[in-house]
């Protein structure tokens, strides 16, 4: 395994693999390495010749109040765990090669990004948009794999290679949980030990949702106090959203059918935590 | 030279170029070809092994009110004149193929596009920045060839392909003019015979403007009021705007030194017309 830390090395060796006709498989990640990452990791080296693994701590896609300069960081054991899950090499340039002075230039998702995420958080998903397009234009990947737990930015980057005819496929694999159901996430290391168990009320919800729908449930409203009062309940925690919107264009439904991603942010004390869940075949 | 007209079909052409190991030049246009446009074609022609030119009068650059409808459009004359030049491929998609419903990426350079042209025609530059991305995309061109009668829009390009890290070299070629000195544009033919006269007062007053500074003026504003005044002597001609600035930030000097472009925008009859020139070396 590499450890490539600037652009133009890393576009040198882009070059020999492509001469060589090796398939490029891309795993963009903030770092501090879960099973979640390790999962997309695995996945990559079933498909592709070569696994990349960006590790870069964005700093465009963090709202001035948000938690940049704390997010947890730790390339050492993040190398131990990106190679024995297969990758090849880890791409993690420093902010000002990504950056430099002067840096102007932003790619933008304008339909999917007003809600859920995307209103909580404005200009984090421009921000997200521009560090994949930097990394698919230096990497220039096959395919490049993005978790199911990030539901929204799955869905706009999507959006986005496709609108701009990158030619790179998309693959979304599914959000990796522990044991008790919590989706794992970089952020869970915030968590006291009291907060780790109240986090446990964003599966829970979900759950609860799921059961409702199966019990035939469909009216968007009724599932979505349910979940409220079920964060409620939970003296840490506190709604950022929940929301019941269809699949492809992220638009609120008031009534269930076909697929719909039911998605919620939660504050616990205060740690931002998201999760979501598909539910298909909806009459 | 093949004439192509889908995103997959020129995808499909590129894969092969790139395996068969062959360099890609891009000269992207709108068509309606002129002298300039075919300088760039033998440009390419002499650098890289493969010639594409696109053909594509993009929709999102052109303002609500502007001349999207009636901009000249003649392929079966622009084929003769590309081949003629030494094209290989023209790639002119619909605009339907390149903007399908739902399309909603959209790439922006933000600090070099408020001012000059930027600020006669909001919305603009986004639209040459997306268009160009994509085209880039779908064409992967080593070296791509940008006109400097569009002065704005080549540094504006070449700081898109330098932040996003799309590894392309972007070659700004001389500006080609008729032999009374008026800039060719696609938009000339809109001029009647006496506002094709009237026209020559863009490159007169930049003229004028390089006669003033070789005798020392250093002043910008009188060196703009310079060119005022000769734009207004013409009945038919409107000053849009007439700016001098840096060529690497575009800010606006107030005292000219190192390498300042001169640029302007004027409105001959209903037809607005653009020129330029950039003056080295000043102390």
């Amino acid at each position: 395994m590499k450890v490539v830390d600037t652009i133009p090395r890393m576009s040198t060796l882009v070059k020999i693999f492509k001469k060589e006709g090796k398939s490029i498989g891309l795993v963009p990640t903030m770092g501090y390495l879960h099973e979640g990452h390790l999962s997309l990791v695995r996945a990559a080296s079933k498909h592709t010749d070569v696994v990349v693994m960006s590790i870069f701590v964005n700093p465009i896609q963090f709202g001035p109040k948000e938690d940049f300069e704390k997010y947890p960081r730790d390339l050492k054991r993040d190398e131990e765990l990106a190679t024995s899950a297969g990758a090849d090499i880890i791409f993690s340039p420093s902010v000002n090669n990504m950056y430099p002075a002067g840096y102007s230039t932003y790619v933008n998702v304008e339909t999917l990004t007003s809600g859920l995420c995307g209103a909580s958080r404005p200009g984090h998903f421009k921000g997200v948009t521009t560090v994949v397009a930097k990394l698919f234009e230096i990497v220039r990947p096959d395919i490049s794999y993005f978790g199911q737990k990030d539901a929204q930015q799955a869905i706009v980057i999507k959006k986005m290679a496709e609108d701009l005819n990158m030619g790179i496929e998309i693959k979304i694999m599914p959000t990796i949980r522990e044991k008790d159901g919590l989706a794992m996430s970089s952020r869970n290391i915030y968590l006291s030990e009291d907060e780790r168990k109240d986090a446990l009320v964003l599966h829970g919800s979900l759950m609860k949702a799921e059961e409702m729908i199966k019990s035939g449930e469909r009216e968007s409203r009724k599932i979505i106090r349910a979940i409220e009062g079920m964060i409620k309940s939970v003296p840490s925690a506190r709604l950022d959203y929940a929301s019941i919107v269809d699949t492809v264009n992220l638009k609120e439904a008031k009534v269930l059918s076909g697929e719909m991603l039911i998605a919620l942010a939660v504050f616990i004390g205060k740690t931002r935590l998201i999760d979501n869940t598909i539910v298909k075949g909806l009459k």
